[in-house]
């Protein structure tokens, strides 16, 4: 097993990533203070894994609400069935939330953790792939809004992430391409030694070597766990993990949420990001061609759906967050590993990209 | 002009109390950072003040929602108008939201400020006494739920409080009484020279003397800034605050949100505190009267509605937020001007309360 821990003084937690850790009952149990606690799982994990985690609760006040699997659901209306469930068993601001499953639940009960009663702990339990190496780690929770991806949320950490790489092997292969999206992202952005890493263990991953998983998840956490350490809140440099996102939240928004996974969305998006730093003369050929090989391999898209016209496009990416006092931020590629966070670029670079016209 | 400060590091802000105050543009503007600006009101408030602070915004772009009046509308689906308005008008992260209303407005604008895109700043402009002596103060924020007061929300502090005296000149007066609720409360808390003071000078304050609402909202302001300061998250001491609290939201749930008043709700519930403290031989029989009879020349109500029986206010209290660990938490009386936290209480003393035994 191996723990990295997130630096944020009184609120620093540990990321515990292994095989086997559902089976570990003091992992869980050393996270949670009070006498209760609460489990929020979906109907696809919830078979796999639900019993797991609830025998490690023997003795502490538990129950657990399941949700309808799927980004579709990360909604106001599905926190309300959290809330209820919460307040109906009389659960009080001593419980300790439990995040079993993917992103959409780790966001969704990380928000309910964040505005239950004022606020109580939570503990993340990430069972997909993407899960394991974003979103479960760095305090960022909350909702979709129909007119914009993750418009509702908050800042909230967790009490401790356990990874156990084992629930891998339930994953659905698409799930597992969507996983590596964000796996890339952070050879991208400022890690070129594990950019090479993986042209070098892409098989491997997409074989599910475990081996290999667990490094890239490791080498993910870490590279997090660092980011968020120097900006919890977001007030600058963590913005660089947001490579990829602003076209692709646009993507996910715009086709319906659920249409395309996250993964797949911001995979599309990195490599628009990393079309137009080429199209500004920031990126060369060969590495634009070395960033489209690797999402092919691992079986990402690079094209934005064709429904999705430039105007509409624009429209969607102008609400995003990183859109401040009317400048959008967008996270473009100096080269792979050197990611930056711009709002002078070229607005012709964007239209061409928009425009389909990528340099490919 | 009176300026105190809500001292909380890089969280500190002023509060501004006076006549007038919604006249003088600088107060307004130098707590807005961003280049826009989007008020929240509703539909009493807003025929009344909203032009006068829209007047202050010139140069700035702004909108505003205008909502139903009343708690029954502080709900999770009001929210929802406030969240889509932002995002139609394309409000960014750097907006500053404006409450312009009562206790209902101040707690929702507060909670979307905590929310809208993970946090927005905001001001409070409190129209009503209740909630310039109470709610615009200290950064609690939410909505409720049916099955409970406030059990929704977060902790977020507003950047400025501008308290303009005069539009009390428009308060109904049953809204009048409500507020001095809250006011009574800080006497009863720890302020005995305070509670002294509002037996002198309750005729005054239902006159609306302007001198004497200035002192009772400078004096409520002072008490609770420095309690907050203490203990922003109430992890101890600010509990003492929620004094009539537990029974005034068992009251206000179990008749229906808006039925009663808030302010009516705790005077009542302080009420029973009160007696519950006289039951338990904490609290000398002339406190108690002296408190009863204040309470009464205010106009406030001291017995609990005949609808709730024992069994439904019981179980109404025990999902209150103030439940740590299945013990109920209650605020009691040594004395007028010595409340307690108290976890262990005489059963029986509440039960006399709840069956309306009150000593009378």
């Amino acid at each position: 097993m191996i723990t990295l821990t997130v630096d944020l003084d009184i609120r620093s937690y540990p990321i515990f990533i292994g095989s086997g850790l559902l089976d570990k009952t003091h992992l869980l149990r050393e996270a949670i203070t009070g006498s209760s606690a609460f489990i929020v799982t979906n109907e696809t994990v919830a078979p796999l894994y639900l019993q797991t985690v609830q025998a490690l609760l023997t003795g502490i006040r538990h129950e657990a609400v399941c949700l309808p699997d799927g980004e579709a659901y990360k909604t106001i209306e599905t926190l309300d069935i959290i809330y209820t469930a919460l307040l109906k068993g009389h659960y009080d601001r001593s419980t300790t939330l439990i995040a079993l499953g993917g992103g959409v639940i780790g966001d969704m009960t990380g928000f309910v953790a964040a505005t239950y009663q004022r606020g109580v702990n939570f503990v993340q339990i990430p069972t997909t792939l993407l899960a394991q190496v974003d979103s479960s780690v760095g305090g960022k929770t909350g909702v979709n809004h129909p007119l914009g991806k993750n418009m509702i949320g908050a800042f909230h950490q967790p009490r401790a992430v356990i990874i156990d790489t084992q629930t891998l092997d339930t994953l659905p292969d698409r799930e597992l391409s969507a996983g590596i999206a964000e796996i890339i992202k952070y050879g991208l952005i400022n890690d070129a030694p594990f950019f090479k890493w993986l042209e070098e263990h892409m098989d491997a991953l997409l074989d599910r070597d475990s081996d290999s998983l667990a490094y890239a998840i490791e080498q993910s956490c870490r590279n997090k766990a660092h980011i968020v350490a120097a900006d919890e809140k977001e007030s600058g440099f963590r913005a660089i993990l947001n490579l990829g996102h602003t076209f692709g939240h646009a993507i996910e928004t715009g086709v319906g949420y659920g249409t395309w996974l996250h993964g797949e969305a911001v995979a599309c998006g990195m490599y628009m990001a990393a079309s137009m730093s080429a199209n500004m003369g920031w990126l060369e050929q060969s590495a634009l061609n070395r960033i489209r090989m690797l999402l092919h391999r691992a079986r990402l898209p690079t094209t934005p759906p064709t429904a999705l016209t430039p105007d509409r496009f624009r429209s969607l990416m102008s609400v995003d967050k990183k859109v401040i006092d009317g400048h959008m931020r967008l996270v473009l590629l100096r080269g792979i590993g050197q990611a930056e966070i711009v709002t002078d670029f070229d607005p012709d670079a964007l239209e061409r990209v928009l425009h389909n016209k990528v340099v490919a």
